[in-house]
């Protein structure tokens, strides 16, 4: 995709330009950056909700498992889907990786950088 | 109101349809997610935002109230408020809710989805 | 600036007005309201990004620094850049304010009040 617009923001792969560590720690409880669905080379892994939202849960269940941690240690959830008309499918794919009893959530709208469709950041409780 | 749109997200009430829960804790902080005044059949409660803020507040009382708290243990508070021009009402309104010490507060506009005029999530401390 | 529009918000500076607290606390974690670039009149103090996220930044600084707290301590971000066009200042800037291990952090774009170019709140970890 050459006509895929670099993306201005790249809080999603580029961790080495980027002034934002993925992970910090407070005794049990983690604080996880926003990710999203950046390539190494800044470019968007997908133009479709359904692609950029696969990618960046994976990538954030990398994250989490770089702590020990996977997504039944998540309790909250901030999430951003850009078209609102994509949240049943982000409803939909989101009970793929989390399962009761659900993290609590919020979801906002229209508030992403031009091309991202779906980011996602959240806290964890590491298991003492 | 027949002509009230579903509320496509549908974080106010459809807590059965929703992968949420409304509370999550962990140690004495609580999470809770996001409430708009949506009712149990994902209408919206009123086209107006002192209608919906007001039903909003009563069902986060609520939330809190399940789980032996209330307004006065909430530390942190994000709130959406669609339009700008309902701020000076909001802070108005909210004052019958909150008193001080106030939690620590955050508010954004134009991130919710059409329809919903007023989101609210906080974070409370529950009393040692 | 007589043009300059009053900030309706207002969680800049004018907190004698505001229903929040600039700082709440709940063991040894911070949370800290959003900080805009807006005077104690209501007024924008810059019609520019970078005027905004100076001033935004060393009211912060202040902010923490009241509770005994620098850059140092905090682990989590919420940004609000209002254009897309200015996140590259923005990660430019925000690199003379924070440093290595960065905190955690997510940027969101486009949901702050007309006039308000920059907003962010934290939270901090103070030393025990």
């Amino acid at each position: 995709m050459t006509d895929t617009p670099k993306y201005p923001m790249a809080e999603g792969q580029e961790k080495h330009t980027l002034p934002l560590s993925w992970v910090r720690e407070s005794g049990n409880i983690v604080f996880i950056s926003g990710h999203g669905a950046v390539d190494e080379n800044g470019n968007f892994v997908s133009p479709w909700f359904e692609g950029q939202m696969r990618y960046t849960m994976e990538q954030l269940r990398r994250t989490l498992n770089g702590v020990g941690l996977n997504f039944t240690h998540v309790i909250q959830v901030r999430s951003y889907v850009q078209h609102q008309a994509d949240i049943p499918l982000y409803n939909q794919l989101y009970r793929e990786y989390f399962t009761e009893p659900y993290p609590a959530r919020t979801t906002i709208v229209n508030c992403l950088p031009s091309g991202l469709l779906f980011e996602i950041d959240c806290i964890a409780e590491k298991p003492t």
